[in-house]
């Protein structure tokens, strides 16, 4: 069979860069794979598809876990792919009931190592509340995988009361995170680069079933929820602008990055708002609901550090504008290609 | 961190025949996964979990598929992804509603071949009437995965009237196999092999929708299905003889197996009864109705060569017998180790 052949024209080949969050992971989905499966839920690219059956709203998600190292700070691989997909359900409102846990396990992996992942996805599945109800278990020859990859995929129930969605986003929304962002990123990076000037920070992993749900009474006009994973929030502010054509404006002073990220984004060349997170959200909130909301927040043991970092605009219409502690200010763009593989 | 450090202790790891389908493959599920995730409908590991949302019982199912290779007469892994996925719906009598599609790609893969790759999923899944709904994309770097590997998770609904589950199968129920066995698992490895005598031989990949709701109606009394996939149809009934505590009693000579597999199997040292299908079932059926159900199932294209191979039994409790050809008789073990890696 043809497998791979070129028959006289150039063949185009996948890069890192796609697999990295930004704008060439967005083209890649837009111009490959969504031409394949129309279905307008999919091509929504939500955080989870929802479908209704028999008068009830389900959100069904799917993520692969690929992160290297498989074990860091804060959490490992088998944590991460069940915070991660729950995280995915709770963006649209959903409680998260059940996974599936499928294993792609490289020959050779050791047993031992298995066994703390899979205690460690086990303990945070109690801890969400999710059952994981099937799997799967392959293996691949040595050389021919990484150690483990991981997929979860998720099902949910969204409560009728309960609508979040891009759609509802309005101008004066109040923009709120749920902590520092950027942990989970550099917290890796810096175990796989053997950097010792992060030693202190670790990833903010976790499942955050308790604090969704004490903010998704109707009451609390929460509109939209997100979860600034690969891309980190710049991306999530970016997409939500250009997609809901609406204007962001976000203040600098005013978005909490701890210091040790700071200093380890400064010294690699990065910027904390592309960073991964996972176990952050970002909320949009109308106005005369965000000083409540913030408060809730900062109550829950994962939200103490919760701020308010900006607002929806009427101006500029499609653009995320970031203004800086000096005072001026620049957009935040979609970034284009390899921010840091294989984060999650 | 200490990922695979070894402390004075031998680090037990996984081989390749800890993913081949057979002992091995249930002792690790059995021994070090299930441990973990207690759940009674996981531990019952059948193709898809069901549970009850809203007074509707859903299947949910996930399958991620690392075959080599990609491309195979017959199908490819995007076609066999989504057959798959569909089929272990079917076995506990759903209909196939929705399916994620999660991809892990190495760095440097062809475009080309990915495109034909989700081509093939799209028109297996429209023709199968599931939609995909949510999917992910993750890229690894060169040398650290295999191309492509594809996990699909499936759900769909159980009609209220519909009940298939091994606990229904009793002594005197006939067994039926929808056609012959051991193509795709053929086909798959002559490609690898580079073998020529198979040439004519192609995968029976195939979503099994229509043939399956064919006879799901309760009046045919079909107590369970199987999908004989990665261990073929031995481990199917030395499973069920096992689980079930019943005797099972299959006819050599009526289990049907193409000229082209056999021949390729004896040559290869394999056995057809453990050799993987991708596109047939295994049928557990009330002695007086499976006669109407084989003459259901001969009159679809994908049943033609359906067949009555044997029938469940008192004697020999949780043993599979194949009476051979010659008269004798001899227990359909459960595969200890390595059969066919790397077949789906």
């Amino acid at each position: 069979m043809p497998g791979e052949e070129n028959h006289g024209q150039e063949v185009s080949r996948v890069t890192m860069a796609h697999g990295a969050g930004g704008g060439m992971s967005r083209d890649l989905i837009q111009s490959v794979i969504l031409k394949h499966f129309g279905h307008p839920i999919l091509a929504r690219l939500e955080d989870s598809a929802l479908f209704e059956t028999n008068g009830q709203r389900l959100a069904f998600t799917t993520d692969s876990y690929v992160v290297q190292p498989l074990f860091f700070p804060g959490g490992d691989i088998g944590k991460l792919a069940v915070a991660g997909t729950v995280n995915d359900l709770l963006c649209v409102g959903a409680r998260p009931l059940y996974l599936s846990l499928a294993l792609i396990i490289e020959e050779g992996f050791s047993l031992q190592d298995l066994e703390r992942i899979l205690t460690s996805a086990s303990q945070e599945s109690v801890g969400a509340g999710v059952e994981v109800l099937c799997g799967d278990t392959k293996v691949v020859e040595r050389g021919k995988g990484d150690g483990l990859f991981v997929n979860t995929t998720g099902v949910g129930v969204v409560p009728s009361n309960v609508e979040l969605s891009p759609q509802k986003i309005q101008v004066g929304d109040q923009i709120l995170v749920t902590g520092p962002i950027g942990d989970h990123g550099i917290t890796v990076l810096s175990q796989r680069e053997g950097f010792a000037f992060a030693s202190q920070l670790k990833s903010d992993c976790a499942s955050l079933v308790t604090l969704v749900q004490s903010v998704l009474n109707p009451l609390f006009s929460v509109h939209c929820l997100r979860d600034p994973t690969r891309g980190g929030l710049g991306t999530v502010l970016a997409e939500i602008a250009a997609d809901r054509q609406v204007g962001i404006q976000v203040e600098e002073d005013q978005i909490p990055v701890r210091d040790e990220v700071r200093g380890a984004s400064e010294l690699l060349g990065l910027d904390p708002l592309y960073v991964a997170n996972e176990g952050k959200m970002v909320l949009f909130v109308a106005p005369q609901k965000a000083e409540k909301v913030l408060s809730i927040l900062k109550k829950d043991p994962l939200g103490r550090e919760a701020a308010r970092i900006g607002q929806v605009v009427e101006e500029h219409p499609r653009l995320a504008v970031l203004r800086t502690k000096i005072g001026g200010s620049r957009v935040i763009d979609l970034p284009a290609g390899e921010l840091l593989p294989r984060i999650c």
